[in-house]
């Protein structure tokens, strides 16, 4: 396999796109591609000030290089869910986050979520009815909350996440599976802010497949965190990712033609947005004063109070939590 | 494993619906299901005339034989392809459904395609660009067609076929892989005949997996032709059929909940139809006087008369067709 612009031995082939390229024109291809991206879908200008959310991964750090690269004024947000699972998988990712931001001198947030509410996503998940099964539920919501929030008070335009195909692939089949049209509705490469206290939130890296965001981590040398989520095993996403990936084997092109597809039917207005839950009266939460559709109270802060007045309960019943 | 109705062996286990029966109490509730199906769905009355199309396979008698058992007045349509596949497939489907019909006083019709038109289907698929690759599209078009023209001719209320779940489901998949919204909203239990010359279409069968229909001609000793039609290998069909078997066997139910809640968004008016190609004005064929939404033939008698003339030309030239 020779570089398609320069002849020379190429780092990767990507059959989907009928491209091949050496290290340095996959470096210079793929931040090229995020701007078409960013422009296409009309995501953010110039001049934004953005936060993007970090992992610690791939695909958090992969974007800021390359927005940081292309000239933007983008800042981090960490959020430490407290994660161990045996693998230090918080405090690793963390450490990551902090070294890339580091090395390159790039501000980064970083909140603590124990700090913040009193327990890590493993002991708010094992102390509430949400988090029975997994802690995915609670951890979704709290990251939600938290980034908006630190969006908001840090005065960002717009909150950009890493999300790339195969995350975006496997929502919109999940989503398709149940005909939940009215979440499918509200997604794409922009979710805009429909309400003054919502932040709004961008995925510039929603076309690219796993491994070329993959790709461009490795060849461009970015240390990031190897590991899954260890809550994720099992999850349905993963699942639908296998999915995906041997329909892809099958059918090059499929996963972005499918995902592409989708993009153009919405744009047509052939998706639906009649149920779309979040259309929905909103209101500020009595507690915090973020937007909310449930009377009263939002779903984080009655979770997070739940899970306090659990820890408190426990204690008085002298059991371990 | 025992039948829930009598505590008997249990013939079959249906994970879906957490069922298992004996020969017996299935053999009662397939065709129960059936009418409920019939009925929820508004299919037809029991005074309908019903033209059951029928293929030799297990589906389209099992069809066949549930509606006579529910007194339903069915009569049988074969259509007689010209397909051999080194298996003889079509005089031996034919063979089958006509000992179907005459071992219990049935009416079936019978058209053969070589005889009305010229060529059998793989002839005519190799005179067509239609057929360059295999002759499915060519045969679904005639299908259509002969069927459409034998129930009107007829004065059948309802043409009849036995598509079932898989079927139902894969194409599901298919057109939403592809966003094809417009096929989307056309799909379901029931179509409606909308326009004079197009003849009401109904499915009673597509709530049944295909592994519970082929139980059932089974277990009522239906012989039926088991080979797939041989230029069926590698169709897309078949390979979403695939991908559904194994999301299926992770979670059973997935293929039943999945074209379930598409029928519900459907009826909620979440699956748009703005595209629906069968929306276009309709006027009568130029040559054969049904309905067609193309300028002046239609596509059946397009193709047809393109395999006529090819056959002349081929023989002017002295080759072989």
């Amino acid at each position: 396999m020779k570089c398609r612009k320069c002849g020379g031995k190429a780092a990767i082939n990507m059959r989907q796109h009928k491209l091949s390229l050496c290290r340095e024109h996959y470096l210079e291809w793929l931040p090229e591609q995020t701007q078409r991206f960013i422009e296409k879908y009309r995501m953010f200008s110039p001049q934004a000030r953005l936060l993007v959310a970090v992992s610690g991964g791939k695909d958090s750090l992969g974007l800021w290089d390359v927005l940081s690269r292309l000239g933007y004024q983008a800042d981090g947000l960490y959020i430490g869910l407290g994660i161990d699972g045996g693998l230090a998988y918080s405090s690793e990712s963390q450490r990551l986050a902090e070294r890339f931001a580091a090395g390159r001198g790039l501000r980064l947030t970083v909140v603590d979520v124990a700090a913040l509410e009193g327990a890590t996503i493993p002991e708010a998940a094992a102390r509430t009815q949400r988090g029975k099964d997994k802690p995915c539920s609670v951890c979704g919501l709290t990251k939600r909350h938290v980034m908006n929030r630190a969006a908001l008070d840090g005065g960002y335009d717009v909150l950009v996440t890493g999300h790339n195909l195969d995350d975006e692939a496997a929502v919109l089949l999940g989503n398709t599976l149940t005909w939940a049209t009215g979440y499918r509705a509200r997604q794409g490469p922009v979710l805009e802010a429909t309400h003054p206290g919502l932040v709004r939130k961008a995925k510039p890296f929603c076309r690219f497949y796993e491994r070329e965001t993959a790709a461009y981590a490795l060849l461009r040398g970015i240390e990031y965190i190897y590991d899954e989520c260890p809550h994720a095993v099992g999850a349905k996403s993963i699942y639908y990712k296998e999915v995906l990936n041997q329909m892809e084997a099958e059918r090059p092109g499929l996963k972005l033609s499918f995902y592409l597809s989708f993009l153009e039917a919405k744009e047509r207005g052939l998706i639906a947005a009649q149920s779309d839950p979040a259309a929905a009266g909103l209101h500020p939460c009595t507690t915090c004063g973020q937007p909310t559709s449930a009377p009263g109270q939002c779903a984080y802060c009655r979770t997070w109070e739940r899970v306090r007045s659990q820890a408190v309960r426990t204690l008085e019943g002298g059991q371990p939590v």
